[in-house]
């Protein structure tokens, strides 16, 4: 949701551009600031953009983003499992990639290829993994056994018309040599059945780029984290429907709520996930209600779409308003992270924050934007500060001392 | 002194409410901010919060509370002493608590009944105790000897109509195991005699709860950290009745100065505090005044109380504007955190601070309170940073670097 002024629309942010009646009520009730999610001019991803909003200190306890997608995926990932982020991509002869995305291959499709390729077994039979398709070309990969590391390279060159790369242990441990190994022998015999399989010769026929490998990267374990629940004696819940958020999510002892209609696009279906945020608000003590659709247009560099999104969260939250008890409830919001029209990226500039609720301490702050809130009575703090302020307004902080 | 709004002042907090001219003269004259005592959210002790102002990381040194109430009470406790708090009590033939503060016994009962309990002597002769009563029916022990631990549960169950618990070591220590058998050993001896003792005998025939037991909690040790004079080569003082704030500042290496009538109530003598401030700062580089009163009103809920107690705050300060020689003399202004009259507890909001001087930047704050300061030119700080600030301003603070 956050950004920088854009010229096109006269050196505004999307943010002050839009029309969002419905944050600006929440900015004059509430008390505003900005925050840097990770560390000032630090870009953070958002596997720890979340868990920093979630009160983890990302740079301690952050251990790749592999068992994240997995678990958000529906994968029950162990404590030991190594994860990775897949795609299923389209390799020449040479192994040179001619598409990272296969085409953004069919659901059914992939799903065929993955039946085939779960058949597949390992040398080491001590070793298993799991794969799983999720959404398009993305899919997950587990490796379970003892004695993995996550220290090893990527296979994925992350660019079209570079040759697939060898994966390589990043240490002189066994453990990695070993995962590098098993994941050398995965990659092959995944990429022998995809070139044979039956889907990628009917593919073929149609014109269609053919999924014949699968590229990994983002190796990540289980970050030992204690849940919301043991540090701070609540019941939360997740509403989101990106599988990394997810992920994190679950990581953190959050009830996975799913709501028909949520995609994690932007076309998703907002006042479903408000009218599901209301109704669980009732069961739980902290819902995390995560909006991805911005995020998407910001990375498309499409102003008018990231404008229009910004009003339709602006819609959703309307709904909350109106349907919440304000007298008894706190609210907080905010952006896990600023992404830039113009450049595409995840960047390092601090993101509006606000707090409304009965007890706040409110400040003379009116529009909810990235310029408003930085004049606000919270000023700027950190990420990992954020869910500390909100469970001490709800009387979930442990007083340090005596 | 810091607070939420509050409905009952029209969503004001009780300094926002109340009558303030020489808080007001000190913000309009000095530079303002608001402060974390620990961090954002995160509700202090008076102990850490204490200790934070006096510049000290309190989440690295802090080492239980005991040890500063014994301190605080006049006990000269030596590194490697473990120190409790401890209550006169009284417990039914079942060991199940009744009163917590056996009617807030009086001082001379206690004193009395103190007598007795430090004839009694340990089965291991290399131990020794220490046992003092201070106001009511509080009271400290301390434990001496090698290889003694903090690791060890507490009697009392902070709550009435519960059993007295039996001391526990928390970890698996031999130093954990001695400590809790020693403090079982005491416990029972102290019941023993306590309960046959002839001030009780007396009590109970006035029909007053029997102090027929000591609960202790809090285990502490001193921590270890350099003084004031050590870190910043000043000589500084503490003006303070409560004990736990006293022992802090002792083991800072503050001098303790006492004062007629200052209590560590509601009913404290304010301007006697504010007339020995004034004379000790002819000696003395620093000097830390301490009010206990505002902390006292907010744990009762009593909101007319807190307002006029800042309202004497503010004349206590009145006698010091017009006491000391302003153009060679900063004043720092803050509470050691926010306690709310509506939970009545220490909360994590950020208090107020501002700092008063010759060359201070003054900003454009004219009201000293939670909502006034947080646009001040301070920003934001932290509780640990306040000290470093202000010894800068009179030059006491050593460069990093060359």
């Amino acid at each position: 949701m956050a950004d920088r002024p854009i010229k096109e629309l006269d050196l505004k942010t999307p943010l002050e551009a839009a029309r969002k009646p419905s944050l600006n009520q929440i900015a004059k009730t509430g008390i505003c600031g900005i925050m840097d999610p990770i560390s000032p001019g630090i870009p953070p991803g958002s596997d720890t953009a979340t868990l920093a909003l979630l009160g983890y200190d990302a740079l301690k306890v952050y251990s790749g983003r592999g068992a994240f997608e997995a678990i958000g995926s529906g994968i029950n990932v162990l404590p030991g499992d190594i994860a990775f982020r897949c795609n299923f991509a389209t390799v020449n002869e040479d192994l040179v990639v001619l598409d990272r995305r296969a085409g953004r291959i069919a659901d059914k499709d992939a799903a065929k290829l993955v039946e085939s390729l779960q058949k597949i077994k390992l040398e080491k039979p001590s070793v298993k993994f799991l794969f799983k398709s999720t959404i398009q070309h993305r899919a997950v990969l587990v490796i379970r056994g003892s004695r993995l590391s996550t220290a090893v390279s990527e296979s994925d060159p992350e660019k079209t018309g570079e040759k697939v790369s060898e994966i390589k242990p990043l240490d002189e441990s066994s453990e990695a040599k070993l995962t590098a190994r098993i994941l050398n022998e995965l990659m092959h015999k995944f990429h022998k059945v995809l070139k044979e399989h039956s889907v990628n010769k009917e593919r073929a026929k149609r014109g269609l780029p053919q999924a014949n490998i699968i590229l990994c990267r983002g190796a990540g374990t289980i970050p030992n984290i204690k849940t919301l629940s043991e540090l701070y004696g609540i019941n939360a819940a997740c509403i989101a429907a990106a599988s990394l958020i997810r992920g994190v999510c679950k990581v953190a002892g959050m009830k996975l709520i799913d709501v028909e209609g949520a995609t994690g696009t932007p076309q998703t279906d907002f006042v479903a996930k408000a009218k599901s945020a209301v109704q669980t608000l009732k069961k739980c003590d902290f819902v995390f209600l995560h909006v991805k659709a911005t995020d998407v247009a910001s990375h498309d560099g499409n102003i008018k779409q990231k404008v229009e999104l910004i009003e339709k969260i602006d819609h959703m939250l309307g709904y909350v308003l109106s349907n919440i008890d304000l007298g008894s409830t706190y609210l907080a919001l905010t952006a896990d992270h600023t992404t830039s029209l113009l450049t595409g990226n995840h960047e390092g500039d601090p993101v509006p924050v606000v707090i409304s609720g009965p007890y706040v301490r409110r400040d003379g702050v009116e529009e909810l934007d990235e310029r408003a809130c930085a004049s606000g009575g919270l000023h700027r703090i950190r990420g990992m500060d954020l869910m500390p302020v909100l469970m001490n307004l709800i009387g979930k902080t442990k007083k340090i001392g005596a």
